[in-house]
């Protein structure tokens, strides 16, 4: 400290004391990192373009539904997760702070809490059935992997109120065409499967009570994750003996008329209706049932659903969700049973490129306008004004290097054209129009200039 | 914890956990509370039309200057706010938290950091000038109030590398563009000063030294919140006399050619040159020098400025920025000076709505097409599809209810036009064509109403 309090002093005449602070850190090698924090991504224009793209493009199909987008904080109170999602994402998972006034907050590892507490919020007021989506940024204490990272976004969309299985079947009608909007549906399968179908197995075929039932569900969860012996071991402890396990196995392998002979039971009953309603929908072909999708969360109370790429070398599921119906009473006397998914950038990502289907994107610029000297700069102005009043994209430099500098910082920069000039051309009210993709070059009229840009870029 | 335990024990034959739980909750009147943390907003569907709607259009703007968007991730270690931002924000504004791996995090409270740390990271590939922007969620712990929450997003652009004053009138004329794009550019003036005209005050007139100068800012900034007296008290707890507060309140009082006589510095020929060039760039009219413009982060080295609402009901700053010099080297030896500006979500909305700004939006749906009866699903899909094909925001009722009970529905969401049909119309190939918002019925082929109604929507 000795040193430091020295070597300010002795600055402080002719620098200022953030730059001193500064050197000092360097001095002592205390330069910070310029890596993002583990586990979550920077976005450089490259990547943020594709985002964007991603996004929009998902945006697009939801809204074609008619669902309205929404939004709530990122910092939601701590209890608010602590309720009601899977135990293993608020012990080991949630990222949570106090403030200053002893407020115990939670970063929001997931959406469906914030939209049940708003709609909770309004639901006088809120027509029915509430369609509604969301592109929110979730945090998760994970160990990062391909495909699952602390950070990323998700589209959420959700239906509270309505017919049940009519709203389960939009939503996964809809689900299926927002893959459809990336060229992607051929690729993917919906395995779906009923939470009332598993209680009655559970607990009529099992004999299991409801405690035992959801720890067996977290050990079929962490199954794939902890392997068979520890899966083994796990339902042994919980009491769950051998006949148990194989009335259990035989369960998994069976397809859907077999299950519903054997087990016949409300949940057999959904899923043959939600069934015949996609037929309706032209969705049936991509929507298959298995018995072995759980889904992580507490909440879910019937049609639970995942969807997979069919390929073999992308097996994560691309997306899941499912129905709740209890959600809105951690709130207060509200009733309304809803329905919904959430899709996660880094594996939609993941997808787009394991089937190629991202788009090559063009350039990001479309014009870039000359500086030949410090003195032309007004000129200069006009002509980037009059681009960009059609909105085009339009870079000037910023310093007056010579002519050979200039056009290498304009195709550095991916610009599509060059907008060059001298004072012959100001004369003459013109300017030279080069084309960088092509070469070309040509004299053009300034007035004409923008519209001309404007066509040969609108119409690629 | 014994009367939970007996209850969820008396539960686990017919209820599920999570179901218990709730109900407990509930009886205990431990109902959560449905509003959000504090100094936060939901973002129900109108208020998220706007936000959508303000930031595609800035977006627009921006992107016509060439700026790629970037973002980051929200928690950013702790020390790249603790080495440069104000004191006040680090000491008594930051949220931060520990992760389960001892790192100290904080949620980004401004994104210039972020923006610095990336560029540093590829400092040597990155095209220059490298002009990027982004829209982040930025949270500060504040008191709320008008104008200030504590979670905020923000329209963040910035220049790094090329001229420094061609760098800031590029940005000067593009935040004015933004404001052009909402229509608002005649409500604001955007006050400029230069932090070395500020040093040179400070050292060369009044004789403080770094240290010193650096408090007086901070007691500038917050004289209009504290007060004269308390304002008087600080300057004389700093050493400043009467005499130096003299000189200080003639310098706020003076014009730009006054000061240009009485304080001949680089500061000024640098104010001098940028007000030449805005002059180039058709923006000179909405500039103006103000001396009391000071800004409170400490990294701000030569143009600083604010822009704000010249009405009078209207009176904090629009949003601000600057240029800074030395924040790269925070990452290592790297030399690179920047400029750019912050523009607030909650300001900005407060402005448009101060001059009515806002648009007045459309309906958010399009189609409602009704469900007579469940047999007739099939159809009723195919028209929503046929509809949704051509971009149309389409709903369909989740329940067959009466006539009446549904055309009431689609009006509650808004809906332009209802499609309605029975058996009858099904045979002729044909459905009624409701217009919701004149009431005028038609009888439409099949394939023509898509088209139809597309016509009319994008036609309006």
């Amino acid at each position: 400290m000795a040193s430091k309090e020295g070597r300010l002093q002795g600055m402080r005449q002719n620098t200022k004391v953030f730059d001193a602070y500064v050197e000092l850190r360097l001095d002592r090698g205390m330069a910070l990192s310029t890596q993002p924090y583990k586990g979550t991504r920077d976005f450089y224009p490259e990547d943020m373009r594709i985002q964007r793209w991603m996004f929009n493009r998902m945006r697009e199909v939801v809204e074609r539904y008619g669902y309205r987008e929404y939004d709530g904080p990122m910092l939601e109170p701590f209890e608010l997760y602590a309720a009601k999602t899977g135990e293993e994402i608020v012990n080991q998972q949630l990222y949570w702070l106090m403030d200053r006034g002893e407020r115990k907050l939670a970063i929001r590892p997931e959406m469906t809490p914030t939209l049940a507490r708003m709609v909770a919020a309004k639901f006088h007021e809120l027509p029915r059935p509430v369609r509604w989506f969301s592109t929110p940024n979730l945090w998760r204490y994970e160990r990062p992997q391909r495909g699952r990272l602390r950070e990323h976004w998700q589209l959420n969309v959700d239906v509270l109120g309505g017919d049940p299985l009519l709203a389960d079947a939009e939503i996964l009608s809809l689900a299926l065409d927002v893959l459809r909007g990336f060229g992607g549906e051929k690729h993917v399968s919906i395995r779906v499967n009923n939470r009332r179908l598993m209680d009655h197995l559970f607990r009529e075929k099992m004999g299991l009570n409801a405690e035992t039932a959801l720890q067996v569900t977290k050990a079929l969860d962490a199954r794939a994750k902890v392997g068979e012996e520890a899966y083994a071991k796990w339902l042994g402890d919980l009491g769950v003996d051998s006949q148990k396990r194989d009335v259990m196995e035989r369960f998994f392998q069976s397809g859907f008329e077999e299950t519903a002979k054997n087990l016949p039971c409300e949940g057999v009953t959904e899923l043959r209706s939600l069934f015949e309603l996609l037929e309706q929908s032209g969705a049936a072909g991509s929507v298959q049932f298995d018995p072995t999708v759980l889904r992580g969360l507490d909440y879910y109370t019937g049609t639970v659903f995942e969807m997979y790429d069919t390929s073999p070398d992308n097996r994560r599921a691309i997306f899941g969700g499912g129905r709740y119906d209890n959600l809105l009473a951690l709130f207060g006397n509200y009733k309304l049973s809803g329905v919904g998914f959430g899709m996660g950038d880094v594996t939609l990502r993941n997808f787009l490129e394991t089937h190629q289907l991202l788009p090559s994107f063009g350039s990001a610029v479309d014009v870039f306008v000359s500086l030949p000297r410090p003195e032309l700069r007004l000129h200069a102005e006009k002509v980037a004004q009059s681009c960009r009043s059609l909105g085009l994209r339009v870079i000037t430099p910023l310093s007056s290097e010579g002519f050979g500098a200039q056009l290498k910082q304009a195709s550095k920069h991916g610009a599509r054209f060059a907008v060059l000039f001298g004072d012959t051309e100001i004369a003459q009210g013109q300017a030279m129009l080069k084309d960088l993709s092509t070469g070309e070059q040509v004299t053009v009229g300034l007035a004409e200039l923008a519209p001309r840009i404007h066509q040969v870029i609108k119409g690629t």
